[in-house]
């Protein structure tokens, strides 16, 4: 049997014999014994590491003061005992490590002591009682958290593999490790065989115990999935999304290949990637302690390093991860996986002096030779900024199904996403955007409709209104065409596409360009939107221009909503304004807004103007006579108070067969609350006008208040860079090479 | 002609002479020729005042090459040339004191300059164009801004004076300067000849320039007022406020003796206070320079010295005034106001040692000898921490007008308002109070409807749901009755009433109770609502217990809102949710409302729990079977989005003579979005119960999760602290001493 996929010929006889050197010792994953000794050795002298292990040591020892408790699972999250098993494994796998630092039996003794009272429960549990999961666990309501508890023990019992006895090693794994591990891969192949950050935790946890207990058949397994799985095509989980392609590669090497393009973005999103990030990694260097020839590090061109530089760009200026696809707002690179990650990241990644910055933030290392490096780096100073550019990462196994692009200047962040569906955690959104100034959003996507592991709400899973509002397309800043989502809102169709970028180039820091196309989310029509981000000397700030194309075969009602967050203080146009608040309509995500006021454009520019954090903003758009603009509000039909009931302004164009929406955003001035000052209260911009719209260009041109003009044209049809272009506009003639340009 | 209104005789002759020996030198307000001197000798050794003067040179300078603008009156505020006359007197105050510290004759030419464009515009002014002020200006809209304008330039013009010519200064004086202190006072007496933080504005304003021209007769009038006005009895102003009582006294000390109490609490309000604080210190400062005699510092028991105290202690913990009447969120004392406030307090106060550390968090002082003052001492660490309390401040002239009571422990402020009116920016709420934790407001005072200074909301000035919504008792977490605001929501009614304490006992810090009651809100209804803030051992955190306790003489509707801040999780009561959202009345405020859910209470508790700043809260209501729970938000008939859109909770008892309203508020737990932990998410409280509800006694039990039973009895009628109660509920025996006990 071989367990290198990628390079096993080469290979398999080196690993033979390194599988004899290594197998014995403990511990041997995220700990050596070479690691221990030179971490024993430092002690005292490399402060954050010093720092870390006492806030572990503190943190244990107040668990191990209150006793070991090994509830019979009862709860959803957020409940005691889904709480308190999730508390012991992370607390499990700390004293492991402690017990390896420390010398210090105490911490030995607390996790042998629970893992004899998990061998006695284990055998004794039924599936959980809670009915709600696609893949029910033992310990916990579904797989996953199974899955999360035993990567984490697999650690703790590394540590403390040599401490317990012969007999108590065979009853451990008798009893509680191997038929856990069986549970969640052969007895659930639907949550262990997918290409998913679930079976990816699967994998993993199967993987590590494996490694634990020197078990290739198992790791097998892990590493490429279960060989006959017996799935059915179309079976899905509970959030909706199909459960197996036909034939699709699965495993830990499937789960690598699939979801992480060549940039190390990875289709979920973020908050996904953050979460999957840790079993990836944790394993990963485990895998490179027991199998160096492996090379994991180094598959797919350096993957799994490239991912955790992806995940940080893909934060704002605080850290927080944009929220792409289901994703709850505050996750931020402090979280603990991501500490982990960029541990790792440094030591296996070149040392990176940008990552200790990073590290410095994070104020914390983990306590192996991976934290070691960190401490080491820190302490001699090596630390750099960590810069955040403006960059593209293209989703897809080969890098070609879209991605997102993120345009940064002076403080401001736009997020434009233009990738594949992202898996059942994945949105109906394209070419959607949200838009942050100095790490507050602005100009919001909703994330997910769920309160993780607040158990009040629906027990702090997802919530029904997750898919009847936070997928569907009118909850973020796209176009929605007969009220109806893209792709209809079917994860079967929709994950078939993927947008294609257009241009983006971000060269000209003042003038950075993205502009992307969708051709599939509703069949005829065609949408080229571009989002243009430009500093000039006639604005304070850089502002962004949002040209969205539409092309049809046939007329429709399409509708742009945009979220802005905080208090609207002015429109320019006239609306009626309801007696009482009305839902917008009845499905795909209409019944969940309700009307606060309605007008109708009379063919000039629509302008909104509202104060967030002390910003003040304007959006300035091209609208058509005719046009309606509609006022909204989130939070109809939501009797449980699911949602928050935020604002958003919708220009809607009815019975139109093609046309182009085209909009300034400005971050313009700001008010002091104890001053009580306004500056710059009012947007820069007198107008903004479409001068030529065709098949081949469009033009928009902009006037500020002091009648400064630029023009900026698209070529719609050719992105080559070298392409010279010709045009006349109001008999002026325009030259210039590539596909855009700013006059 | 005697000045001096308090200590007239005996002191009337060495006022001659101390005239004579002050009245030809100059600066001799805020600056002095002595004082100049010692701040010239000091710098570079003093870093807060160095720091601050450099700011000021940099803020200054670059007004100075940007040129003088001083342009033709017409805007409201928010509006450029508003602003742009504010900003003239305020830099000129600044190029004046720098002129004197620096020696540098460019300020004293930019404010000469500036004094001269300013003397050649005014003598062509009409009434400013915009006609919303009762009281309309020259420069400003309002006669209130062309006063700010002289209180500030005054100071400019003392600190040139000696730099211009005698015919400047006669050209200065005759088209300026005495034509505009005419306008603001003899012109305008019902701006004038008030009681009222505007008229402080004009007193002061008049006093200054008074000061500076060594003009007595001036003088007189600023501090005592006109004496024959010939104002009509009805007169108002045009936020609905009574211009004048019958005889009542007026000018400065007239301001200065009526809305302060002797604690130094300021009727209107900290939002007002603050605003007013500056004219009454700057002058007070100003005539102790100029008329020692007087001992401005120690009128009324040193009541402006108090009155920076008691401003102080009615911040939160990051500074931010507690709302009360109108008040715009967010105003602290980091204001420049209270810049100036603490300085002075600190020269003239004892140097308080608590003063320096709100100086050094300010972190810059007033470029004057109380500025030096406070650089010393912050320069000879002689700072310590300002300790607030739990404290009590009276209302009314002589302090028996009911007042504010402020409990604090641990984190948590209760504010509990039971005060007079507060002359015309009073609101309608009685009985009323807000709570913070950790300086976050979690049960909230709405504020004012307004906008300060941002011209897109109606010129940034009052806007009418102030008076239709903010001013109302709905708005409030007071009592209503029918449906009806406290007297009618008419201001000549509640003007002549005050609620009246009952017990404020912050001994024990671990109980602590503030009670009061109200007669005259609704003749034939009587309100007693007691405040416990209570630690114990069963609760992590302090909680609140609310008991409201009515007594009628016939049957009504009583509402009580809860202003909650933040996410509804999970309510322990069933509620029909409505498919469009109506408004929740007509009037009185409930024309705002639109109704989100209602339910009806069988009987047991009524719970809310939510989530504010990732901080779990609930709130654990006694409710009767049948009294209804609506579920409210703040934005029905708010065309222009004046309203925030936040929520409440009403517990609504119909046709009900005499009542109680209980209530448990308690910060229980805590949400981690990084580590998605969720810490004690659920309410401690197992129920609260009303054992015992007399004229006499109210006795309320709580109960924990954990069965621990508390009980609150509190003696209705009798407040005295000696009196010793005996009381038999459940066959046990309660036997203590003064009005309340905790067992």
């Amino acid at each position: 049997m071989c367990l290198m996929s990628f390079s096993c010929k080469a290979q398999s006889k080196t690993v033979s014999k390194e599988k004899k050197s290594t197998q014995q010792e403990h511990p041997s994953l995220i700990l050596t014994k070479k690691a221990v000794s030179e971490i024993r050795s430092s002690l005292g002298t490399i402060p954050i590491f010093d720092a870390s292990l006492e806030e572990t040591k503190a943190e244990v020892d107040a668990e191990i003061t209150l006793g070991i408790d090994v509830p019979v699972p009862k709860d959803l999250s957020g409940g005691y005992t889904h709480e308190r098993h999730k508390r012991n494994f992370l607390i499990m796998q700390k004293a492991g490590v402690l017990y390896q630092i420390t010398s210090d039996d105490k911490y030995a003794v607390y996790v042998r002591d629970m893992l004899l009272a998990y061998a006695k429960l284990y055998p004794t549990l039924p599936v959980h009682p809670q009915e709600r999961s696609y893949a029910r666990g033992k310990l916990f309501w579904q797989c996953l958290n199974d899955s999360n508890w035993l990567v984490y023990t697999s650690q703790a019992y590394d540590c403390i593999y040599d401490f317990v006895t012969k007999d108590e090693r065979k009853l451990l794994e008798k009893d509680l490790f191997r038929p856990f591990a069986d549970f969640i891969s052969i007895g659930n192949p639907q949550f262990f065989n997918r290409v998913h950050n679930h079976s990816t935790w699967g994998n993993v946890a199967v993987g590590m115990i494996a490694l634990v207990m020197d078990d290739d058949k198992l790791l097998d397994r892990a590493l490429h999935g279960i060989k006959n799985d017996g799935l059915p095509d179309d079976m899905k989980d509970n959030d909706g999304g199909l459960i197996k392609k036909k034939g699709q590669k699965v495993g830990f090497f499937g789960n690598l290949d699939e979801p992480f393009s060549p940039d190390g973005y990875y289709t979920e999103g973020p908050y996904y990637q953050r979460y999957a990030m840790y079993p990836f990694l944790i394993f990963a260097e485990a895998l490179q302690n027991k199998k160096p020839e492996l090379k994991i590090f180094e598959y797919k061109d350096g993957v799994l390093l490239k991912a955790v530089d992806a995940l940080i760009n893909l934060s704002d200026e605080d850290g927080d991860f944009f929220t792409i696809n289901d994703a709850q707002k505050g996750m931020s690179y402090y979280s603990r996986e991501l500490v982990t990650c960029v541990d790792i990241a440094y030591h296996y990644g070149g040392q990176n002096p940008e990552l200790l910055s990073i590290a410095q933030k994070q104020d914390k290392v983990i306590l192996d030779d991976t934290g070691l490096s960190v401490a080491l780096g820190l302490k001699a100073g090596k630390a750099k900024p960590f810069i955040k550019k403006s960059i593209q990462l293209r989703d897809g196994q080969n890098g070609d199904e879209g991605g997102v692009g993120i345009i940064r200047k002076d403080g401001m962040e736009l997020v434009y996403k233009y990738a594949a569906q992202g898996l059942s955690h994945g949105h109906y959104d394209k070419l959607s955007y949200s838009l942050f100034e100095n790490g507050n959003e602005v100009v919001q996507d909703y994330g997910l409709a769920r309160f993780v592991n607040i158990e009040q709400k629906g027990g702090g899973n997802y919530l029904k209104e997750n898919k009847t509002w936070a997928k569907q397309t009118i909850a973020h800043n796209a176009l929605v065409q007969d009220e109806t989502s893209h792709f209809k809102g079917e994860y079967e169709i929709g994950s078939k596409f993927h947008s294609d970028n257009y241009i983006f180039n971000v060269e000209d820091e003042n003038l950075q360009v993205a502009s992307a196309i969708e051709k599939n989310a509703y069949p005829g029509t065609e949408m080229l939107r571009t989002m243009v981000m430009i500093k000039d000397a006639n604005n304070p700030k850089p502002y962004v221009l949002d040209i969205l194309k539409v092309t049809s075969t046939e007329a429709h009602q399409y509708d742009l909503p945009f979220y802005y967050l905080g208090q609207l203080l002015k429109t320019n146009f006239k609306y009626e304004s309801p007696k009482e608040f009305k839902v917008l309509g009845d499905a795909s995500g209409y019944q969940h807004l309700y009307r606060e006021g309605i007008g109708v454009s009379d063919g000039s520019n629509s302008t909104l103007n509202w104060l967030l954090n002390n910003n003040f903003y304007t959006i300035t758009s091209v609208t058509l006579k005719g046009d309606e603009l509609i006022l909204a509000r989130i939070g109809a039909n939501d009797p449980e108070f699911n949602l928050r009931r935020e604002p958003t302004f919708i220009i809607r164009k009815k019975n139109t067969q093609n046309t182009i929406f085209a909009s300034i955003i400005e971050s313009h001035g700001s008010y002091g609350p104890v001053s009580e000052f306004s500056v710059n209260a009012y947007s820069n911009f007198k107008s903004v006008e479409v001068v030529l719209n065709n098949a081949d260009y469009t033009a928009i041109q902009m006037e500020t208040k002091d009648g400064k003009l630029s023009l900026f044209i698209l070529a719609n049809t050719d992105n080559s860079i070298e392409k010279s272009h010709q045009l006349i506009i109001n008999d002026k003639v325009y030259q210039w090479n590539g596909p855009f340009i700013l006059k």
